[in-house]
């Protein structure tokens, strides 16, 4: 049995092919070739636990992730966020690795998300990235974008001048170009490649400002509460992906355009099925499409088993 | 964050006082201080995983349970049952230690379990100890009986004579003198302190045998499939005892009864309630006393804890 410390899995994780591992995923998923259990759920006083399990069908290992949020955390100087996640042999149910991620595993797989999104559905000339927020997945998501797009320009939206500068400053040596902004609306008229990550409860984004042409990532919004995109944006859109269709029938940003009316189910394709070509994506630069990322345990998987064999 | 081995844990356990623990574990229980979700649960193609979890409120540690079993580990010269226990701090939600008790603790906690039901409910003088079974839990229970009776006669039934010489070479050591049956009826004539621990699906005890005075902790079936007492039994005793109440009406022993009309929910009673006193256990050594155990996560989390707070 392994165990795979936080300062060897940031070691790692550059040399890892990440985004193809994680396709295999989100394919194995809508193929239907994967197992994912509902998620355990445990509420604290000052914090919330989520247990993501599952595994693929012929695969070697089963994996279980345990991820927590406890928001007072920042007071006591530590992050918010926490987990580990367990490899276990199919075979015989022996452990084979315990991952003390501290849950930037999490963080990754679901960046990664958002470049595979990118690279199946962003027009194939990206004049400007977008950028609404200016947190971890706001940071994340960009710096993986690099291996999907050669644009370097960057427009970020943030609330404040602090959170700006913040960004600015941690994002200084990506390599990318980063202006920004306090209006969204100037995200949507000057960029075609746009990827929202807020906790927000009230459309940032307005259909009205978005331009032909343009892909737009959304990952802030898990929960049936938050939202990010006006949900006429979706009914705009001539391609609507959900990384998981059932768990965005009850979540994010297509639960809210299915509930308020603006789109159906029957609009709805999956992520894993437009990377393996079973359904179409995007098939010209004028059209806008929309991927609606809420999270699904086989990209857990998918990096646990990758950032395994990589040690090993 | 510490790391426990099961050498670790073997090394410690014989120092911990097991039964204390767990019995505060189902009064917090009982008296709706802890916090046990749904069990998770994963089925393989060759085996089972569950994942137990929850806390009690106010309590230091928040703990979650990863336990399996694989059939045909046999085979392969390696044990069907496997697992580890993660302990978390409730405040920050940062692990605390990670138990690599490889299942034992497991079965620890169900055998204290079976030593607490009788601690409190079997008649005060103990004639002779009968278990059904002579697999690990048959040894375990018998082990632990040790702590709360001074009985040392134990009757075994099994099925076959290689079963019971095993047990009885495995048992050598344990200080009872032991004698074995083919027919289980011999149990129920001559032992008042009776162990069922078999995965039966047909009941082996049957009601007509049972001596007056004696108690039955029947730990073997778990599922709505097993059984191992004729539901007889329960509508003869004058005291059923349940560990969880909401779990056995659904699984075990009471579950059969039930079903199939021989009691109802209002007969039940809870051994945390019986332990702390608000329920009355035993009041003469003529009654029969049932007590259906088919495990609950706060004995995993007290095990958890003691075995941590003894390394640390």
């Amino acid at each position: 049995m392994k165990i795979i410390t936080i300062e060897q899995i940031n070691e790692i994780l550059p040399s890892v092919d990440l985004i193809t591992e994680i396709e295999k995923g989100f394919i194995a998923y809508s193929q239907k070739h994967a197992v994912v259990p509902p998620v355990g759920e445990l509420v604290l006083e000052k914090g919330e636990v989520h247990i993501k399990y599952g595994y693929i069908e012929g695969d070697k290992y089963y994996v279980i992730k345990i991820a927590s949020g406890f928001y007072e955390n920042a007071k006591l100087g530590i992050s918010s966020s926490n987990g580990l996640m367990l490899l276990f042999k199919q075979e015989t149910g022996e452990i084979a690795s315990i991952l003390l991620d501290e849950g930037h595993l999490t963080d990754v797989r679901t960046s990664i998300a958002g470049a595979i999104a990118a690279k199946h559905l962003a027009p194939k000339n990206v004049t400007k990235i977008g950028i609404i927020g200016t947190g971890i997945q706001a940071r994340l998501q960009l710096k993986y974008l690099k291996d999907v797009t050669d644009c370097r320009e960057v427009l970020v939206w943030g609330r404040g001048e602090k959170q700006i500068n913040d960004y600015k400053r941690a994002m200084e040596t990506s390599g990318f170009l980063i202006k920004s902004t306090q209006n969204a609306n100037e995200v949507s008229l000057n960029c075609n490649l746009i990827v929202t990550t807020t906790p927000s409860k009230e459309p940032l984004l307005l259909a009205t400002s978005i331009q032909s042409g343009t892909h737009i990532t959304a990952v802030g919004s898990d929960t049936p509460q938050k939202q990010e995109l006006h949900a006429e944006i979706l009914k705009r859109a001539d391609l609507v992906v959900a990384d998981s269709i059932p768990q965005s029938l009850e979540r994010g940003e297509i639960y809210k355009a299915i509930k308020s009316g603006h789109i159906s189910e029957e609009n709805l394709a999956e992520l894993g099925n437009i990377i393996s070509g079973n359904t179409e994506g995007r098939t010209s630069n004028e059209q806008i499409t929309v991927a609606d990322l809420t999270g699904v345990a086989v990209q857990d998987m998918m990096i646990a088993k990758a950032v395994y064999n990589s040690v090993s």
